[in-house]
């Protein structure tokens, strides 16, 4: 018996999960991903294509793809996107082509996604691939607003709205596969990370297969 | 809304989950629970039942709750056992009222039983309590082999006649929520905590509520 023979029976690392990280503005998406990414293996943070202009420091391929809105219209015809939304006037998608060359690549993709994009992807047609959901959450929404106002980004008004939306948005948590309550940054990195060992270690099924 | 309300929404910890921890003679699960026991807050180790005689140094309560043939068979009579088997002539089994008294004081509860258990407990009443399933094995029977050898405990000839048992084991891993390979223990250990926090950090929906 080979000694890979047991461990093919289990998913493994790298083997093309992809981990939708959804959750209100100011939860920590992003503290979360970079944190797991510094901890384990086999992981990539999927960049998102958007119509929006580059701020000043971010950079193409970095921050997002940027690209003119001629060219996001005739991806979204050409089916390139797994998902895509309008924020604020500009269009923001995950890209198909870059999820499939990231696990091609040997890895498992975290994808940072608003809670509708979220709700897309959990249908979209993957090829057979896992669909991981999870949730981030301060535990009241007190907290959110408070760690929106410590980033001092945002107007008073702008946060107003970003609590209303969260507040729409965290009616959704059931739909979800798993809820991280982040107030620890470290309890909940390691929720985070625990999350992504359990499921690589998950027992593979026929109906469950990835590529 | 109340600081509790959204972690209502995740099993979290010491919510009554039930690992069964399966997988062969040799494979290491009770390393690997000590080292979860150590490393995350409310987990208990349930204690078998067993008509078997104590060993040298082996105390009640703490090793096993011996106990005589007699009440071990009135026990199984008024369904005390949630698995019970016979293994080389003596009685082995699970005791509800422990598990259930295990979780009364705020544990989730490690069960460390044979493949055989595992399968029965699956499907056992458990009151709703949701029961996760892990399967221990090192990479290959061949390393199996090497770790009953170095433990020097047993004839050649028992060494067989595990490697035979395991091998049908094995063969049951489909059955099994999760596969943990124990080749480095620290990295096990990290897996079946991680499987652990995981778990915890699911959502509940209303037909895995538990308790």
């Amino acid at each position: 018996m080979s000694s890979s023979c047991f461990e093919r029976q289990r998913r493994g690392a790298g083997s093309g999960l992809l981990f939708v990280i959804a959750g209100p503005s100011g939860a920590g998406k992003d503290t979360l991903i970079d944190g797991a990414m510094s901890r384990l293996p086999h992981l990539a943070h999927s960049i998102s294509h958007t119509t929006r202009a580059p701020r000043p420091g971010e950079i193409d391929g970095t921050h997002y793809f940027f690209l003119s809105i001629e060219r996001f219209l005739r991806e979204i015809e050409e089916n390139e996107f797994l998902e895509h939304a309008v924020y604020v006037g500009d269009h923001y998608g995950t890209s198909r082509t870059h999820v499939q060359s990231l696990i091609a690549e040997g890895n498992d993709v975290l994808l940072d996604i608003d809670v509708q994009g979220a709700a897309i992807l959990r249908e979209a047609d993957l090829s057979g691939c896992q669909v991981v959901t999870v949730f981030v959450m301060p535990s009241t929404l007190a907290q959110l607003g408070e760690r929106l106002r410590c980033r001092g980004s945002d107007s008073e008004e702008k946060i107003r709205q970003r609590l209303e939306t969260a507040e729409e948005e965290v009616k959704r948590i059931p739909e979800y596969d798993y809820l991280v309550i982040n107030n620890q940054l470290d309890d909940a990195v390691a929720e985070v990370c625990g999350i992504i060992v359990a499921e690589r270690a998950r027992v593979v099924r026929p109906t469950t297969a990835c590529r």
